[in-house]
């Protein structure tokens, strides 16, 4: 049996599509910011939002990619395309909520994407990588197509690799010990999505190179 | 019988070409312009071609893609590299005339995108997205290579998703009408090349998020 | 019997091992001058050492990945994250040693991705630049996501490409002529190797296009 079968495949689907709807919300915000117009918001919103899944998918075999399958997928971005473009001051004002949300994508997805992974039949590390690229990839597809150093390489700003590292793990860890349900699942979910929230709120970061002022300060 | 049969195979391949060809030119003529030496137009003259179309093999499992089986498609945008390298002032004179070998491109590939796309067991919609990738893809990527804000995106520039989206309907409808054939998709193509040509000479533009200036001046 | 039987499977790996080490260094140091954080650091070492390889086994179908596959692949680079991490400034400072294994891995690759290609069906044209992405391709996704221009495009940089195109040019030849054995195949990747030293030694660049000056110079 499939781990995905342990979800009850609606609320999965549920999940999934507020994940994307989240994701393609800070698309479509960055879009409005690098003064994009429609057709650049809805796109950065579809890239964002299906982005990490379309790369995930190719690596493991399921092709077509589950977002050229489900129509729900495809048009989603486009729900949040409409949302930001009519109401993007009003989107800007709750940006933390918005970031509650990616939070939860974030959380959603690097759970789904490493038991999808495992599902196709990869490693359980690999599995895991692939859960983070799920959950990180989009947000990275997005700042390079806006021409932005991508904000999960950067050292100023908090914490959000390691959140999906560790509900990646979790999950891993779950299937090695034949532990995996919708409850368990759940929690490692929710593992990442409060520390992605504890991170925001009191500004973790991750360490530079070491010593690295003294000899690089010229390149810079 | 697959939807690509309806077109005379060698009449579809020289269009292909073509489409190839001026596609390349585009993507080295932006490498003239960013300073690149001769290896780095072909290899930005080789993205722009092939990178919308490798996508869409890649997604829809046509592996491997089209670009890595059929010789000519691999070479054509080396010869586009050796028109720019050695006459590329003259190349630029015409930008006029690459500008609408450009919209001829952006017809003949956002159909046959959509077709083929179909032909391979994916849904209308989803077909009609892929046409777009295939006839956009390549401009994305020649940007991002190039460091430049992928001009698909920005508001400044001519309607240039439009007349794609609207040549990969028309086709995608064609389809779902048992309607195309060889003059249908010709049509859809000849109305993406037109809207195209008229976005350029009456400098459409596509509309950016309400009120954006208000709230986010500061960002720029 | 495929090609890659040719060499000794435990020795083939170490050197792919070695050159997966070599590149991941050049990420992780571009990491450390663009002042990313440590999993920035990893993210870059990864995806520079891995992703030439995994774009070449996509295209050809070899799913998942090799770089999914091998956990030592994988783990690899966060290896060198480590020793970067720590002791970049003495990395830093034997800079020219990191060039000359960079070289050592550029060699390798190009050959390894060329028979890999091969094995897999694809023409010998198709196959040798497939060999050429498979060692150029990391860093061209380094450097994009570094949000830089490709220093394989750029002409004040040493030839990096000519190396690896002569290297997988002979590769080809050598499945061409029933030639390819250990020997023959070390050779080519010397042959590539030694260029990419010479071509640093003595600072060989390629041309940009003729009178490119006179047009372009308001675009600088």
């Amino acid at each position: 049996m499939l781990t995905t079968d342990l979800y009850a495949s609606s609320v999965q689907h549920s999940l999934d599509l507020a994940g994307i709807f989240v994701f393609a919300i800070s698309g479509a915000l960055l879009a409005v910011r690098k003064n994009f117009d429609v057709f650049g918001i809805a796109v950065l919103a579809e890239a964002t939002a299906l982005g990490g899944g379309v790369f995930r998918d190719l690596v493991i075999g399921a092709v077509p990619p589950a977002a050229f399958t489900d129509l729900g997928y495809l048009l989603m971005p486009l729900v949040a395309t409409a949302c930001v473009f009519f109401l993007h001051p009003h989107v800007e004002r709750i940006n933390g909520a918005v970031n509650v949300f990616d939070a939860a994508g974030l959380g959603l997805f690097c759970v789904a994407g490493t038991t999808k992974a495992h599902d196709y039949g990869l490693g359980l590390t690999q599995s895991a990588v692939l859960g983070l690229v799920t959950a990180a990839g989009g947000g990275v597809v997005r700042d390079v197509l806006a021409n932005e150093v991508p904000s999960l390489l950067r050292w100023d700003r908090d914490l959000y690799a390691v959140p999906a590292i560790v509900g990646s793990t979790m999950a891993a860890l779950l299937i090695q010990f034949e532990a995996l349900s919708g409850v368990t699942s759940a929690a490692a979910a929710v593992t990442a999505f409060v520390l992605r929230l504890l991170a925001m709120r009191y500004g973790w970061r991750a360490p530079r190179a070491w010593h690295r002022r003294s000899s690089t300060a010229e390149d810079l």
